[in-house]
């Protein structure tokens, strides 16, 4: 009943914004749950002088290319990355098909609920971990398993389902964005296949505007029928610039991120003619969301922040420039 | 003066196509450089079930995904592939600079006009040909010598530029589509990066929906800009279903190809469930194109076909099918 509440908020909220920049002779404000600070006024100027016909600075909207990072921009990445805990559920659940995991590392560790422990191996345990949940099945078996997940796991620390932690001045600024004639991506390092089973609904971005890390695929007839099995190899590992040049082809002119992993696509927005828009998520408010950056292994943000304060890009700081945090309102 | 007039029939023909279908009240016979024979009407048949409201078969907007391949689908790919000859072109352009070509095989072949010598190597002569032409600049600078390439070359066998070696049925086909909501990619195995330069002003395809080949790139700074160098590494292999998978993440209602090379997209595309179209274009027109299939090496047309047969595809017999082959007549 919770869950449903919230989700009408949500969809009336999108809704409202989508309205207000349709139908431009009863607009209302744009972006409501962003207070009137500098981020808001340089998104709306920024919107303004690419749509505007005649201005210097026009875009025609083949070229309105935005970019969003996922992870900590446009939902939460607290306490772990949300694809991870996905792979956590996932390795507890084919537990009792490997008896062999009882004494492996990092599987071992897991089963014991001892998380800091299977992570003690690092990149090579996540990867360990990431692989055998996702691969070795079909995409659309891969597909119905996240689906499943992600409309019954529920995030620890605040309760609600991970798809309602996303950050509602985002889904307004995506709503606003497309009214405007913008092409709307995801740029993201984690799986592309994982992404895509929610996007859609959560964000209203389509399969084919989600770039992110892909494993290879094989190809093979299944009862006569062609499947795509998902093998335990990379195939690419999205490095941000590099996938928006695969995938998109166009320089984007307007990117949002919140860590250093962002930086060269903040970077490679930034970098082309004309006026351009590289906004980065500060996590400054622990009481509604968490506060972290220099110091956090999770969404680490240094040079980036660096970069923004020298370059002049636009820094939001959580707790001042939004009224709301989650459409459920704050942790 | 010659390429202004056909560039103005194409222009009036695609004009036509596309208000035929934006305007019902209107609307004017569809498709009109196909003859009225099975394959228009598998077409239109297709496109009316899809699009129909209270239809069994009637599929959402974003459902109607529609991918082609490009060499012999909707350009020619004779006498060679026309990227091949944008790389030999490069070849000539690049001699001065690599005086050790001279000896070196296949490039020694190659300056002499040799091809066949050249070739000879196989697919690691044509790799190696590919290579050298297609990395060591900038994605910026690449653009550039292709967009020079194909505003300035002639098809050797027929002297119009190669932009105008597209099939009109195949274009108004697109134009068809995208009036009736579907999104047309291309999905080659030819290289992401040249494809994109011309395919938008050619085909109406832009970047985000093209599916290629691609090489591995590295972010760098230059001048303080970011760029991004194209490197002498294989990044992706467009094998087609596993590309259609990466890039655009939904399977495909609607496939068309030419040869062996198609045969996976078009089985992923009918293997799904709900009313399906895969079409190959058998080229079967000597007089006003080319005629080619079993024992061709380019364009190699075998499995595919009796696939098709076997399966009830929809195969245009290019000579009975199509009333006009290219923009401005035949070769």
């Amino acid at each position: 009943m919770k869950t449903y509440s919230i989700n009408l908020v949500r969809v009336a909220a999108i809704g409202l914004a989508v309205t207000s920049y349709t139908n431009p002779g009863l607009a209302q404000e744009p972006l409501p749950a962003w207070n009137d600070t500098a981020p808001k006024k340089a998104i709306v100027e920024f919107v303004e002088r690419v749509t505007t016909h005649g201005s210097p600075n026009f875009g025609p909207e083949a070229e309105r290319i935005a970019t969003f990072d996922n992870d900590g921009t446009l939902w939460a990445e607290r306490p772990i990355y949300f694809q991870l805990a996905f792979a956590l559920d996932r390795v507890k659940a084919l537990a009792p098909q490997h008896p062999e995991w009882k004494d492996k590392e990092p599987f071992a560790s897991l089963l014991k609920g001892d998380l800091k422990g299977a992570l003690a191996g690092g990149e090579a345990a996540i990867f360990q971990v990431v692989t055998v949940t996702h691969s070795g099945m079909t995409t659309d078996e891969f597909e119905k398993i996240v689906q499943d997940w992600i409309t019954t796991a529920k995030h620890p620390a605040t309760g609600p389902p991970y798809t309602e932690m996303v950050y509602q001045p985002m889904l307004e600024l995506l709503a606003y964005l497309r009214a405007n004639g913008f092409k709307t991506f995801i740029v993201s390092g984690g799986g592309i296949d994982f992404m895509r089973v929610f996007a859609e609904r959560v964000y209203g971005i389509t399969p084919e505007q989600i770039v992110g890390s892909s494993g290879k695929l094989s190809f093979e007839m299944r009862d006569s029928k062609p499947v795509l099995m998902k093998l335990p190899d990379l195939n690419f590992n999205d490095d941000k610039a590099g996938g928006i040049q695969m995938h998109i082809g166009r320089r984007p002119i307007a990117a949002f991120g919140n860590s250093d992993g962002d930086l060269q696509m903040l970077e490679w927005a930034r970098g082309g003619s004309g006026v351009r828009l590289a906004l980065i998520v500060h996590h400054t408010d622990a009481e509604r969301e968490w506060a972290y950056d220099r110091q956090s292994s999770i969404g680490h943000l240094e040079k980036a922040l660096d970069a923004a304060r020298a370059e002049g890009w636009t820094v939001v700081d959580m707790k001042n420039d939004w009224k709301t945090v989650f459409p459920f309102g704050s942790k």
